[in-house]
């Protein structure tokens, strides 16, 4: 802590809303959002979600757009003031908080300025996605492994963080997580790396909110098909043998 | 369907449990728990849990031994009965149903056997564990994917399903479930691999629960570590730079 900043005496929690659906909220994330004074939220959490939170205690902090502070600074340093004011905070992320959330960043800077944080732990969408298509995330004839990736990285790129080569040897389910964007390039990359053109591949879009949808192809076909029925963000990507388990259970799968 | 089988007509639904904390249950899961008309369970949902569920309704389906059945058929079964006598029936498993849990392998039988089903997603232990210990998932600066993987797999079998290798290669977090029995060998394997014998390690062991411990030791020292503070099942171990991240929150991270 630097001189002239007194101990903050609020506390933040970062907490998961899960997927989308209010019910896939855990208890302890329902629990902390009635009783916060103030909570944090961008879109990702949802429509549904951020409904139940009453109008007077939410604050948007995924509107913010341009100047000279990127959204994610402004963000912590809001985080950081109300804590400072003694409010009790919730920072509320879609899926779980430390999944591609930037969760990690923000309790850094928290604990670097001297503010008592918790994290609350939510389904991610990695696993909500699959799961309510009737797809294993792992299966012990098809899949060891499982591997979440962003599919904000562009594979094309020279200093692509994502090795889709180890990703494609690991012979688990891949699930790329904002996966409709660099469809076509990452698909692509497994293939050069290796995997089968037949390899099952299901795309599920806005998984457990009411107007979810399910399609599937397989790593040739996945981005026409995506293309032609005009999936859209958010949506989540599952690469490899389990997504064929959908067909064998989806007549008897119910919500 | 074979003959002569009747057209079930109650429902199971598929239901994680999370890591052990009655409030990390989705408010799904709450529900639909005090909605059924059984309950069958093993023991991963963990006591706290499982004391919630009114006694009367409780079926453990993780005692059953020996007999020419195995366990899991046995449940597979008692599902599909239970089913056809119109119970509202909730098969209750740690953490996400469908990581590493047979679940798909459960959904694909009562598909096969004319049952409805639903499936719902839970809190993995394979996140909140290391979220529960301050430790994020991915980072931008250190992990752009995360794969989890059992640790009930002995890497030193030719026949190994897991490819460590591979994982090694993918430059992000390791999170091994079921981590501690088999932790010496896929330390070596991991480090025969290529990976830095200074990469931070984190066990997680009971996350969430009241007695929760976490230990922090290297790929070269955790063995040690682990032995020496007598880490038991269940843990799961979290591999990779992140695994650091601990060390700068930890002061400030509350539950």
């Amino acid at each position: 802590m630097t001189e002239n900043e007194t101990e903050a005496t609020g506390i933040v929690s970062l907490v998961g809303s899960g997927p989308g659906d209010p019910e896939l909220l855990t208890v302890k994330a329902r629990r902390l959002i009635d009783e916060a004074d103030v909570v944090l939220h961008d879109k990702l959490p949802g429509p549904a979600i951020i409904e139940t939170i009453p109008e007077d205690k939410r604050e948007d902090v995924g509107k913010r757009a341009g100047g000279e502070r990127t959204s994610q600074e402004y963000t912590n340093e809001r985080l950081v003031e109300l804590a400072r004011e003694g409010k009790t905070v919730v920072r509320l992320k879609g899926g779980d908080p430390f999944v591609f959330g930037r969760g990690g960043e923000e309790a850094a800077y928290l604990a670097e300025h001297g503010v008592d944080f918790r994290v609350v732990p939510g389904v991610t969408s990695a696993l909500a996605g699959p799961a309510l298509a009737g797809i294993p995330a792992t299966h012990r004839e098809h899949a060891s492994t499982v591997s979440f990736v962003t599919g904000h990285e562009d594979p094309t790129k020279e200093e692509s963080a994502v090795d889709w080569n180890a990703l494609a040897a690991t012979h688990g389910t891949i699930v790329v997580l904002m996966g409709v964007g660099k469809l076509p390039e990452y698909t692509a990359a497994l293939r050069e790396a290796g995997m089968g053109s037949e390899t099952p591949v299901a795309l599920v879009e806005r998984a457990s909110r009411p107007d979810e949808r399910v399609v599937t192809g397989t790593l040739e076909t996945i981005t026409g098909v995506a293309d032609r029925e005009g999936i859209e963000p958010p949506a989540v990507t599952v690469i490899g043998d389990v997504a064929s388990e959908r067909d064998r259970v989806r007549e008897f799968l119910r919500k």
